[in-house]
């Protein structure tokens, strides 16, 4: 049982839009155990899409094509597939009644004429009728094959995924393939260190397990891979060998499931009943954003000061103007007096304080870009760092937010 | 001319991480006029590799492949595209003692053994020397077709392609048919009712121009896309055809280049000596971390209150008590306070505030999840809206902060 995803965009194809439909199709693709195996990305052209579709047709199972379904003329999708299955369109008036009322409900607004066309559907398809959007599914199964054609704006995919398309696949077509996928998520060490403490696990593996390391910005995730019949040996073989790897590393260990670290921080924090606030200069907010983008990250975080000149350092956090004047902005002396201000004004057990220069202007001869503060107040202490990232404005601010959530983990783990 | 992108690992194929090293590498070929036409991801397997080169080879003229090159046991791309050319690996002695002295330069911290191998490259490629990481690149020519292995990191790929794959692609290999590229960005529109207005425009359209809408959240950016041999010519009539459906949707132009909406926000009001800071509820300091991801931020962006609590609300921006309590935290009567209160203490000339309900949580029968209210705080007036999103946390965050932004567009147009 193996699937395939086409996209089709020329914005995919000149990097305008990064293609993250595809990553969220194989996520939940490979829950119903149909892995993923070939992504392509192609043109809005016919010739394109039909060559794309040929070659997936006879390597895959399920295919999965998104984009090309919209009411504008460079929406090609729905008339080549029909004509590489030799079929037609027909209208469709469910689908028709549904596009007119959604122009209704902005009230004033009549349907453009062109979006008429998006009640044509493929006369050899079953509809996916999408609730939340204009460009109805579509689905075809022909020769023991399933395709599904969707719309490629995120979250109409997703709607049509989730509500029709992921439920008709987990009732028919059933894998005889398990595949097991078991992750556990690493900060504080490198990719190659990691390896070797657990090189001797790694060569006791057996054939059908594999690991995988998958590095990110100041943290690496590991994922055991398993894949058999019978999905209960499967799981407690591969889980062993986990639990091996897990006690080798547990001073690096934030998780052993797949979630973020983000979220790994605000469900602990939440169910210690403890309280967090942030202090940010040159992350700008991007530390509060990532905690708050987590559901229920309300209970856990009380709020964050973004004071990007040192007025609002003064004012806001009452950083002292002596601070400021001797030590500088970028400073362990000033992050720390951030870190604790944030703790007082927001009343938190916890804060984290950043203050650097991201780039590309701003550096010194004794502060070049990269140069970046962090501080961590907690409980009975603060701690401060200086890092020296040495890359361009948004990864120096990645490593930055990275950095100031492991030190949080760190000072969390000691004291709680 | 055309290229084509390969991107290996079993995590893009699951869905653990988004492929966003394509978009960067087609964004960049497109700047050199060689057109990305097919992007493919595949996994960590010889067979696959091997399969998906052949098929690029009979393509393409210009192939990138990412990924594959790290130290531990998964990475299998070398040993496997040397198998491909019917070659073999060499130690190359300038690459091991990079490696060598990357992990010297970390105190106390030796080469694991395996990082011995990052220095074996194709004996038939040329070396990309890799100043920022330990895998190096490798660039092969066979046939007149030009091949480039880098890293998956992107910081290392980007690396790669900027100094060492793009230079060498602008000298040697130049294309005879240039695409010209240009873009607009609108807000506040619609894609199908933005299509209506400009029909007759896209109906004049000669063959060798096409007309894409790319619509995003909140926004809509079109695409011209001319094609053909005197790229002067060319520019020339694809500007004058943008031309004329600029000046038919002006009120809805944010931009007509390629700048994202938070650039156009940073520098006008930096052109404008206009000051901005933002009070957060519900987008949690995401307005703030997209404001200032734009470089020279730090002159416009004086900073953030993100107040989740109602606590904060009152103690950092003198929300009134009474106002929480008669209309709660997410209305207009609240985010109005927020707004001015965010002016006065970061002393700014326009400010932004939100407070909604984000979800999953949350969600009342009055205000359901979804519910949003936005004000912007300009220099002679306060406006507010009341908004109803009506999809996941991540999707009503982001348009929150774009419909923030629109209000501050449309208040700093009125009043600048």
């Amino acid at each position: 049982m193996k699937a395939e995803i086409i996209t089709i965009g020329d914005e995919l194809l000149n990097g305008q839009v990064v293609d993250t439909n595809s990553a969220w199709i194989a996520k939940h693709l490979g829950a119903l155990h149909i892995p993923v195996f070939h992504i392509t990305s192609i043109s809005d052209k016919a010739n394109a899409i039909k060559a794309a579709l040929q070659q997936a047709e006879a390597r895959a199972d399920v295919i999965i094509m998104t984009g090309g379904l919209g009411p504008t003329r460079d929406d090609i999708t729905k008339a080549t597939v029909a004509d590489y299955f030799g079929t037609t369109l027909v209208r469709n008036d469910t689908v028709l009644a549904h596009v007119e009322s959604i122009f209704r409900r902005k009230a004033g607004k009549l349907m453009p004429t062109m979006n008429i066309g998006q009640a044509d559907v493929l006369a050899n398809a079953a509809v996916l009728f999408n609730d939340v959007g204009t460009a109805p599914g579509m689905a075809v199964e022909r020769g023991g094959k399933y395709f599904a054609f969707l719309p490629g704006v995120p979250f109409e995919m997703k709607f049509l995924m989730e509500n029709r398309v992921l439920p008709m696949l987990r009732d028919t077509y059933k894998s005889d393939v398990f595949v097991y996928n078991s992750y556990i998520l690493t900060v504080g060490i490198g990719e190659s260190h990691l390896a070797e403490q657990i090189a001797d696990i790694e060569d006791a593996l057996p054939p059908f397990i594999t690991l995988a390391y998958l590095p990110r910005i100041g943290m690496v995730r590991l994922r055991f891979t398993g894949e058999g019949s019978d999905i209960e040996a499967l799981t407690s073989i591969t889980n062993s060998f986990k639990q091996q790897v897990v006690e080798r590393v547990k001073d690096y260990v934030v998780s052993v499931d797949n979630r973020s670290f983000e979220e790994v921080l605000v469900q602990t924090c939440t169910s210690a009943g403890v309280t967090l606030s942030t202090a940010e200069s040159c992350t700008g907010g991007a530390i509060s954003a990532q905690i708050t983008a987590v559901p229920g990250a309300s209970q856990m975080f009380q709020g964050a000061a973004v004071v990007y000149s040192n007025q609002a350092k003064m004012d806001v956090l009452r950083v002292s103007p002596d601070t400021l004047a001797h030590y500088g902005a970028v400073s362990e002396q000033t992050v720390k007096e951030m870190a604790e201000g944030a703790k007082r004004v927001f009343g938190t057990d916890y804060a984290i304080a950043t203050s650097g220069i991201a780039g590309p202007g701003g550096g010194t001869e004794t502060k070049p870009v990269g140069t970046v503060c962090i501080a961590v107040a907690g409980k009975s202490e603060t701690r401060t760092q200086t890092f020296y990232f040495k890359n361009d404005r948004a990864i120096n601010i990645e490593r930055t937010v990275v950095a100031g959530l492991t030190m949080l983990w760190n000072m969390f783990r000691k004291e709680e």
